[in-house]
C-alpha cells in the first residue's frame, strides 16, 4: 500500500449494509460457518492491505436480513465513498451482502455506541399456502391472524419493562430492563409485519415477543395475558421464540445520522460525486 | 382410485398460483429443465392418480415470477377446495411454487381463453450498490433513472399499436397488434417499477418495453424517440430485452372473477371451511 503514510491517522467510516441472512452464521464471526462481518472485513483488508475490524450496531441472529445494517471501519488507504462502496461490493461477491451507502465520519462516531434506537420488522406470511415468492423472508402462519387483539397485546409491551420474560437464556445484557418506544401490527395482503423500535433489545427480544403475540392473534391467549406474562419476569411464561427467517433490522438511529445529508456516496454515486470524492 | 367413479363428469377447477421463477425453465413444459407446469401436473396426478393436464392464462418465460398466475385443471376425484390447495402444495414441495386459492368452475371457463387481462410488474433496484435482499428479482440498473422522461415515453405507448419493435423473435402471435391499457412508473425506495397492463402481450413484450424505458430513464434517448421505434415497426428499434428476472405476473383479468367471491378455499379455509367443503 505505497500510497499509505505508515502512522498516518486512519479514516473512519460509517457504512450502511443490506443482507440476506440466509446462509450467514449471523453478524458475528463464528468458528462453525460463514458470518457476514467475515465478509465485510475480508472485503475490507483486500482494499487495505492490511487486517480491517469492524463494529456494529446490531448483532443480528444466524438467518436474520438486514436492509440497513450500520457498521465502522477505519482505513488507512485514502478512498473516496463511491469507490469504497464499489470495492467493498466487488469484493463480497457473490454473498447476498451489499454496501448501500458510506459516509466519513469522526473517530468519535460508533455504529455500536452512538446508536440511540434499532428498528426491527418481523414478517408473517398468514395465510393457508405456503411462501414461494416470501420463501425464506417469513414466517409461515396458517391461520388467520386477528390483527387487532395482536395491536391490543402490544400495547401492554409499550414502554420501560423488564423483559425477562422475552429474554433469550444466552442474553448476555447485564440488565432485563428494557425500553420499547414502538410496537406496531400492520396488515398488506397477506403479510402480518410486527414492527418495533427500542434504544436496544434483549437476545431474541422481537422474536420472543414475535411468538408471544402470535399465540394472542390466533385466540389462544386474551390480549390481557401479555401483561401477565411481562409481570412473571420467566421466559417460560412466554410464548415460542419466533423462526429468524422472518425478522430484518431496517433502521438504526443516531442523534446526529451520518446518513442524513448529501455526503454519502451511496444514494446516486453520479449526482454526489462532487462531495463523495472528498473526505 | 375407487372414489372415482369411471365416466363421471370431471370437475374443472381454476387455481391461483405463485412462484418464483428462478432455476424453472418457465411456465411451459421443456425437455431442457424443469418447468411450473411439470410440477403442478406432477402433483396434480398424484392427488388424481391419473395424468392431469394444464391450462395457463400467462406462458410465462424462464426466470420470470407470478404472484397470481392463473391455471385450470380438471379432476373426477372428488374433493373440497381446502384440500386440494393443500394436496397441492404438499405434493409441490420442495419447489417454490404454491396453489394460493381454488375455485370449482364451469367447464366454459378457460384460464387461457376466458382472459380479459394481464397485469405485468417489472421492478429495478436503481441504485448503485449490486442487490441483497433483492437479489433474483430485480433488474440492477446503477445509474439514476429519470422516472418523469420513462412516464412521458410510456404514454406514447399506450393504446392499440403495431408493436412489431417490442416482439420476439420467437413470437408466435398471429398478429403484432395489441391494445396497452396501462404502462405506469413507480417509485418506492430504490425500486422503480413499470406496470403493463394489456388484455395480452406479444413475446418478450413487457420486457422490451423495459429495456427501451430505461434507454429514456439514463437520457439515452428523449421520451418522443418512443413513438419512432412504434413506427419504426423493427425490433433492432427498440432497446435491449431486460432480464428475466425483473418480471413478474401479479394479476389475471376475467369477466367474471372466480376468485371475486367468497367461494376459493384459499384466502382462509378456517372462515370458508363451510362454503370450500361443497363442490
Amino acid at each position: 500500500m505505497s500510497e499509505t503514510e505508515p502512522g498516518a491517522a486512519k479514516q473512519r467510516w460509517a457504512l450502511k449494509i443490506e443482507y440476506d441472512g440466509a446462509g450467514f452464521v449471523g453478524w458475528q464471526r463464528q468458528a462453525n460457518g460463514l458470518s457476514v462481518q467475515e465478509v465485510l472485513e475480508a472485503a475490507a483488508a483486500k482494499l487495505e492491505g492490511a487486517p480491517v475490524a469492524s463494529i456494529v450496531a446490531g448483532r443480528t441472529d444466524a438467518g436474520v436480513h438486514a436492509a440497513a445494517q450500520i457498521a465502522h471501519i477505519d482505513l488507512a488507504r485514502p478512498i473516496a465513498a463511491p469507490s469504497l462502496i464499489a470495492a467493498l461490493n466487488f469484493h463480497m461477491q457473490p454473498h447476498a451482502v451489499a454496501v448501500l451507502q458510506a459516509v466519513a465520519v469522526g473517530p468519535d462516531f460508533s455504529a455500536r455506541f452512538s446508536a440511540i434506537g434499532r428498528c426491527y420488522r418481523y414478517d408473517i406470511l398468514n395465510r393457508p399456502a405456503r411462501p414461494a415468492l416470501s420463501l425464506g423472508r417469513v414466517w409461515h402462519v396458517k391461520r388467520p391472524l386477528d390483527a387487532a387483539a395482536m395491536q391490543e397485546a402490544a400495547r401492554h409491551l409499550l414502554g420501560k419493562h423488564d423483559f425477562s420474560s422475552f429474554r433469550a437464556a444466552s442474553c448476555q445484557a447485564k440488565s432485563p430492563l428494557r425500553t420499547l418506544d414502538r410496537l406496531d401490527i400492520q396488515r398488506n395482503g397477506d403479510i402480518l409485519s410486527i414492527v418495533a423500535e427500542a434504544r436496544s433489545f434483549l437476545h431474541h427480544q422481537v422474536r420472543n415477543m414475535a411468538g408471544t403475540l402470535v399465540k394472542v392473534g390466533l385466540g389462544e391467549w386474551p390480549p390481557r395475558r401479555v401483561r401477565d406474562i411481562l409481570e412473571a419476569a420467566d421466559r417460560r411464561a412466554a410464548g415460542p421464540t419466533a423462526p429468524a427467517e422472518g425478522l430484518t433490522l431496517t433502521a438504526v438511529r443516531y442523534s446526529v445520522d451520518p446518513f442524513a445529508d448529501g455526503e454519502s456516496g451511496g444514494d446516486s454515486s453520479e449526482r454526489r460525486s462532487a462531495s463523495g470524492e472528498t473526505l
